[in-house]
């Protein structure tokens, strides 16, 4: 865990957005949102990740650790509904780093921009002694669009934009089943490229039928606590409501594991996690389908109070607060001794 | 070197600006260029530094290196004209990092945005084996303001704004001699915490007086390189024009170098370097005087061709195109066994 009190709460004495600096979110959401000259905002990303910590090239093919690190910052627009227009990309690594594999993460991280429309705009390259990619990504949208963490109101239905666990387990097999891994390749696909719900999250930003959205990165338990905290209320899920794979259920069988950890703890879904009111409901499950051909799965409810509770199959509930994916901490992993982990973030934020 | 061959290829086959994507101006200058909605353009520049490649804790007090981290970003806006107006931070650092020397980072950090009115907006921490800062500075100016490495014409005259090698000859004093460093503390200073050169920016920019602009970062002879590069010209400076201050000079003497090999080669100095038709001289030196109390140098002209040529004061020219700061190559430095080198450049740009 990185030393982080004073170091943080400095950054924390500047949490406010100033409107009159054009600054209307800061840190704490998935993005940053900046004002522009008309009725647009800006909305910028950064993220990091560190070889051995973030990803593993022992298993994780550089072409897709390319469209990754661009897919994990483009999921930070999606998870306000915007529209991803530029990255810049900071690459660190040793001085006789081996060309073909950067030429293959490059070439990678350039097609997942492609897939978007999303024009590389500016980078770097420095040696280091570890491999690093540092992504920045801005995108844009309406400002009266944008969806925050902080938009949940208590009896709001909580929504989930797909199988949960999937990237979690998917992880766990590259580690530890090299060779049955394939066996579930949408489970090792989840984990080794994940894709960013761009359409999906303008979706439901146009909608306005959504109070509040993320994405899910470090695990239900941990994500859905970011916005109960940031729109100060509670949410109860129930167990049953959460989406398996057939595929996740199998391995989880095999493995002898329960299937509900990597659900509510194994992070790097990114899939939106979303409440809206109630009343939406029938509307919203009808433009999705008609907009993506997709389902959307309702897991829960916001409650009043704070924390996530998860309510077990036999009618009790137990706290699950921030018990997702952990960052270099032995607390609470689903998975013990990872080797691979996601950002520290700094505080609740992953921008 | 990092291997850059078919890696640098993919990133410039994406080099052309793209106005009706938004994109005035992508790779290939000192920030991207991006239209918003009205007369407004946003810039936006990525550096990394990563300890030992391009910092020394064992001479570079942390406090100093958080300001010189946001400050060499911050020069990049300064360097197209516009003004600094958001931060994105990402620390890289090992587990077990000493908090305290974190915490003099974030101030330091945070007390250079904080001279000019720069909100920080995002960032994360994560864990890696080695000290890495990533930052991201946000800028904003008008379109038609914007001063790109593309304009210099022939017969423009070229201006630096401050006192060259400052800095070079800081690093090597900090290199070699630590104990008598502090007998030239301009020099030091220049090295440790640079300043970098926003209002003299803006009014440049707002002059309309100056034909290209960028900042100095790798020396001037890299610098103009860059200048005659996206202009299609040549340039010819002369060295008996070059600003060498009283400290340089005396350090040369004592130390045993040649004063203009810094002024020409080394890196860092962070004034700005521009041109200008020559019938407006006068009105440019005066108003600079005028709104920034300040001198700027003339050091040379534009001419046709290619390519940086020195004028000696023996009056010989020689070439010295690109013979500037090198990064992590034996090739050309000033002085030799650097420690702590400016970062590897994606081309020809330092976004």
């Amino acid at each position: 865990m990185l030393p982080e009190t004073e170091f943080i709460k400095k950054i924390l004495d500047r949490l406010e957005p100033d409107r009159s600096a054009g600054l209307l979110k800061g840190i704490g959401d998935d993005c940053a949102v900046l004002a522009q000259s008309g009725t647009k905002v800006t909305l910028v990303t950064i993220d990091s990740l560190v070889e051995k910590i973030h990803f593993d090239l022992s298993w994780h093919p550089p072409y897709l650790l390319g469209r990754k690190a661009a897919a994990v910052n483009i999921s930070d627009i999606a998870a306000m509904g915007g529209v991803p227009r530029f990255a810049l990309l900071s690459v660190a690594a040793p001085a006789n780093y081996k060309q073909h594999l950067l030429d293959k993460f490059m070439a990678g991280f350039l097609d997942m921009l492609d897939e978007f429309a999303i024009i590389l705009v500016g980078g770097d390259t420095v040696s280091s002694q570890e491999l690093t990619f540092s992504v920045t990504v801005l995108g844009e949208m309406a400002e009266d669009e944008v969806l925050y963490r902080s938009g949940a109101r208590e009896g709001d239905l909580i929504w989930v934009s797909g199988h949960l666990g999937q990237a979690g387990a998917g992880l766990e097999l590259c580690r530890t089943h090299p060779h049955e891994k394939y066996q579930w390749p949408e489970l090792v696909q989840a984990h080794l490229d994940p894709s960013p719900a761009v359409k999906l999250g303008r979706v439901l930003a146009a909608s306005r039928l959504v109070s509040a959205m993320m994405d899910i990165s470090d695990g239900i338990a941990t994500d859905l606590a970011h916005i109960c905290a940031a729109s100060s209320v509670g949410a109860e899920i129930t167990a049953d409501s959460l989406p398996l794979s057939p595929a996740l259920k199998e391995v989880a069988s095999r493995l002898n594991f329960d299937p509900l950890q990597p659900a509510l703890r194994g992070g790097e879904d990114y899939h939106l996690l979303f409440t809206s009111p109630a009343a939406n409901s029938g509307r919203l499950e009808q433009l999705v389908k008609e907009k993506t051909g997709k389902d959307i799965y309702r897991v829960g409810k916001i409650i009043a109070g704070d924390g996530v509770k998860l309510r077990g199959n036999n009618g009790q509930t137990s706290d699950i607060t921030f018990q997702g994916y952990e960052h270099n901490s032995s607390k609470l992993t689903w998975a013990a001794n990872q080797k691979t982990q996601p950002a520290i973030l700094l505080d609740d934020s992953d921008q």
